[in-house]
């Protein structure tokens, strides 16, 4: 899947309801599964794992949609490797 | 871009360092990146707010390949619509 379908059917699902919630409502959401991944990686289980990963996307989708920002200008910038260095693989001082 | 060839390109590009780092500390960075994400959501600078989308998603996809979740498997959930419902647009209460 393009990044540009997802964030387009994200659009197309959410983006009514997002705009009536608001971006900090909205970005609260994509927190609140931010810290259901935390507790996913702690559990270990694979599928509900696979499950909380797409669900932060979606909300980062869903707050990207409200913003304006096109997620596959954002993720052009990886496109080639690392935005700092250059290199694939990354060469920087690791961190 | 497919989500595979990012997550892809993000694993030939940080794997490694990722590995050495650790899931915990990798995923310490997303919750970093997130921040810096609510920060560029509080002053509006579109550009900026364009970077930080791509290191959330950057991130991300670390996490994700060090967990071995397929970021396409888990975006698929939400192909066609509200996974919840299965609507588009969403039809689920209001939350």
């Amino acid at each position: 899947m393009h990044i540009s379908e997802l964030q387009d059917t994200l659009g197309r699902t959410y983006l009514e309801r997002d705009r009536a919630r608001g971006i900090d409502g909205t970005f609260r959401w994509l927190v609140e599964e931010v810290g259901e991944l935390a507790r996913g990686l702690r559990t270990g289980d694979h599928e509900n794992l696979v499950r909380e990963f797409g669900d932060v996307l979606a909300w980062l989708g869903s707050v990207a949609n409200l913003t304006g920002v096109d997620l596959e200008e954002a993720a052009a910038r990886y496109a080639t490797g690392c935005p700092r260095c250059g290199r694939v693989p990354c060469a920087c001082e690791p961190r």
